[in-house]
């Protein structure tokens, strides 16, 4: 077929511009129940082209529920997996999902999800756990993933992210390059290190956030390359949730904390580097630092917000690593309007090297995350409302906890609802479900205060929780809980971590039976 | 004072035969209050002179809960710990214990207990998180470190387990060293990698079980050492509990999952590094490889047992590291009467390098734990029966399990007790403490069965479990539940990971009141 310009300018490796062909002709490789990677991470970066096309085959032969995949993404893809979700193409999914149409099909059972440590996920999925079922012996049937450039030896230069995509490929049984032309290339952003499984594997070497040692772009056998397709549809990520009292609140006592830190010689004056979750009290945060005397900040961690962008304008931040930079259509036109200047502070990694915990223990970096829900024993529910609905997922929110220096969660005391204006505790006496454990928390900050857990013991960590965290409205009700529950452990002599278990729940059972998580009383 | 002839034969460096006393001077040097670093690990290697004196010293004046101290062990200790629990001489304790006089404190509530990752643990009290109250600024007052011998530098040899000792000597204000002649010197034994804090670290230069990199003794400032005394009591570890028919049950089912995954390609047909916990099931294991086919084994754990010792001797293990060898009197006769043998196919590393999760995951190590329960999702609690009450502590569960290439728990379907002839359930409903996720848990494994959740949603997982390894008593009624909680989440869109969270405890509330986990309904 007629290649555009455009193209023609991105790839570089000939024979690639034989394979280039219209998306519709692609449709016929796609059957039920076949296994697919597709690249992307945070909603950046995912492929467009091919799956906008399957789901207009889809409608217009009415395959819903007919034409399903074992779908595997770095993390969230961007709208098209929504779509797919609603025309009922997923069969099964891993190991991280945004959007409410893939969140609605999961919680009505439609599919099968599970949620897996993001550093993890492309290791196992290499090493066939995933796949196990299979009678082939194959892993992937196909990888469908972004490209903004091919180079001379048909290796691929991907786009905002990198994500899962160098296992994919190097365990899929053909691949589909689409090259996206609306976007600009970001080569020379990326530091790839390809996959190698035990008992190969050697040290990584990095001990700084900018050492970059892997390639600058993602090889591939040029025979499992079975089609290029261009895209020309941009990423689109929503404005990002603005900071408020409440947020700006939790950056102060953390910005605090940290300062108290420095001074007590327990943390460098330009701290360690910075993990940061997705959000608006994420974005606080960043916004508290950009704001304060820090200097010479650095970042490891796995997507980077507008946010940041203002960190390093304000000359705080040295450097940033992530494996996804996840930017607004005015965050990435500030990106490549300074290209020359970030891409020098900036580098993007598989997701298997941002969240390794070799990398995230030597470095001692200082993860920040924000859980549904925080028991008085520091227990943390990152993923399922009142133990059983699923919200978007585990991410890397536990990959950074467990082996960071200082690992942070920060929520609001209290979530307002319609039925009940102070809202939801974000303190509970037992979590619902949890996806960390006490073992790994050692500070909890809300609006109300900051929390310092480490060295304590579980009934001390329960009433520095209540006193220093908790809304006011439940301070007195979980107080009350812990009293009864130490009364009861006494007598029973089970005063390590002391609960009511028949009313352990009482809170998430009060919230489903009258509104609120208020509980009358006890008994 | 006089110096006997075994402990000038063991002290080569000269100044500190001029520092040995008699444990009684010792004594004025510890008050109430005082933080204590002490060797030792899982019973073998820990000071016993010194802490003897002082249990004589508060019998002999009364001084029960008047003189009590913050202990630090890298795990357990030995039997003077109890007695220290006993005697009241234990203010706040951590990252593990075992034996009942201490857990019986704890569960008393008497010792402010806190139990944290194995590999974590020493860092973060260099780190001066566990200190961060003082106001003088030091992080332990003494050390008291046992030594098999004493280096021309002053560096300290130590005995069977290395445990957090470096961290703990390299952070004390002042070291006793007890050099313990009546067990022979372990030199050539240890590799000893000394802590590094961020920013500064390296990595760890480890690809394979066997190389070695550290030291052989941990250097000390002999300034720092204010006293050496001679200890001439020998480490008693009580007998290996015998594999029986369950046990045994347990170790077909895994050697049958090895070869299946050999077969299929997913490990190599000498595995990868194994880690066994302590206990009768990891013996039972250990003994089910000794009599199976595979050859060439390594092992990369954090104890050594007895049952290693007869897999070296079948010719099946070539090489085995940990942090501590845990024998019994008649295995370390058989390790001394073979020592040139036994000392070249094993090496000793501190428990931050045995456990540490760079190393677990390079070399793809093969994960073996027992839990106290698993839930029908795979959440498991390994140290807290019925939620509150402390049994021995996280230890280096976690530590395995969550970076492990391949994580697998396993135990006894049910364990009878006096009202109950099948027994409490090892699968709940809902655990009732969870120390690892349903995000770390690769396979598990009881006398029933071995269910393989890689890659499973939870819900998939739920219906393998019961299946597979459930007692066949507790089947139907793990069923039931399952059923009723699908249909309440079909009912409110939350089929994730169903609960019902009013009844999710109801076996744990049955057996407190009833004595059996027997539920008669759900309703």
């Amino acid at each position: 077929m007629t290649v555009s310009r455009l193209l023609k300018d991105r790839v570089r490796y000939a024979p690639y511009l034989k394979k280039v062909k219209p998306v519709e002709e692609l449709i016929p490789l796609f059957k039920d129940g076949q296994y697919i990677g597709w690249s992307g991470f945070t909603g950046v970066g995912a492929p467009k082209a091919v799956p906008e096309a399957l789901i207009k085959h889809v409608e217009e032969n009415n395959l819903q529920g007919k034409l399903r995949f074992n779908l595997f993404v770095g993390a969230s893809a961007g709208p098209e997996e929504c779509k797919w979700a609603e025309h009922d193409m997923i069969l099964r999914r891993a190991p991280h999902q945004v959007g409410k149409p893939i969140a609605k099909a999961i919680n009505d059972g439609r599919i099968q999800f599970f949620d897996k440590h993001l550093s993890m996920f492309p290791q196992d999925l290499t090493y066939g756990y995933y796949s196990r079922n299979r009678t082939d012996g194959k892993i992937l049937d196909y990888t469908i993933i972004e490209a903004t450039a091919i180079k001379e030896d048909g290796s691929i230069v991907p786009g905002p992210s990198v994500g899962g995509s160098p296992e994919f490929i190097s365990v899929s049984d053909k691949i589909i390059i689409e090259v996206n032309t609306a976007t600009p290339s970001f080569e020379g952003l990326h530091d790839i290190d390809m996959p190698v499984n035990p008992p190969f594997r050697q040290p990584y070497p990095y001990t700084a956030v900018d050492q970059k040692n892997g390639l600058d772009s993602i090889p591939v056998d040029p025979e499992r390359v079975v089609a290029v397709v261009e895209s020309t549809q941009r990423d689109v990520v929503g404005p990002n949730t603005p900071s408020d009292a409440t947020s700006q609140s939790i950056a102060r006592h953390l910005v605090e904390f940290f300062e108290n830190e420095v001074r007590h010689g327990r943390l460098p004056e330009n701290l360690h580097p910075l993990q940061s979750g997705i959000g608006n009290i994420a974005n606080a945060v960043i916004e508290g630092l950009t704001d304060s005397s820090f200097k010479n900040l650095t970042v490891w961690t796995e997507v980077l917000q507008d946010s940041f962008l203002d960190l390093f304008e304000n000359g705080a931040l040295d450097y940033a690593t992530a494996t996804s930079i996840r930017l607004t259509e005015a965050g990435f036109q500030k990106f490549f309007d300074n290209w020359d200047d970030f891409s020098k502070k900036l580098c993007l990694r598989s997701q298997v090297v941002s969240n390794n915990p070799e990398l995230i223990r030597r470095l001692g970096v200082i993860a920040m995350n924000t859980p549904v829900e925080v028991d008085i024993y520091a227990h943390a529910n990152s993923t399922n409302v009142s133990g059983s609905r699923m919200l978007n997922g585990l991410g890397g929110s536990a990959d950074f906890l467990r082996n960071a220096k200082l690992s942070i969660m920060h929520a609001p005391a209290a979530r307002p609802t319609k039925t009940d204006p102070t809202g939801i505790s974000t303190i509970v006496p037992m979590a619902s479900h949890v996806d960390q454990t006490e073992h790994d928390l050692d500070v909890l900050v809300t609006d109300q205060g900051l929390a310092d857990l480490r060295g304590l013991s579980p009934r001390e960590r329960a009433r520095e929780i209540i006193k220093n965290c908790a809304h006011p409205d439940y301070q007195p009700i979980l107080t009350d809980y812990l009293d009864r529950s130490e009364h009861y452990a006494k007598l029973h002599k089970c005063m390590h971590e002391p609960h009511m278990l028949k009313n352990a729940f009482k809170f998430h059972l009060n919230l489903s039976e009258k509104g609120t998580m208020k509980v009358d009383n006890w008994d």
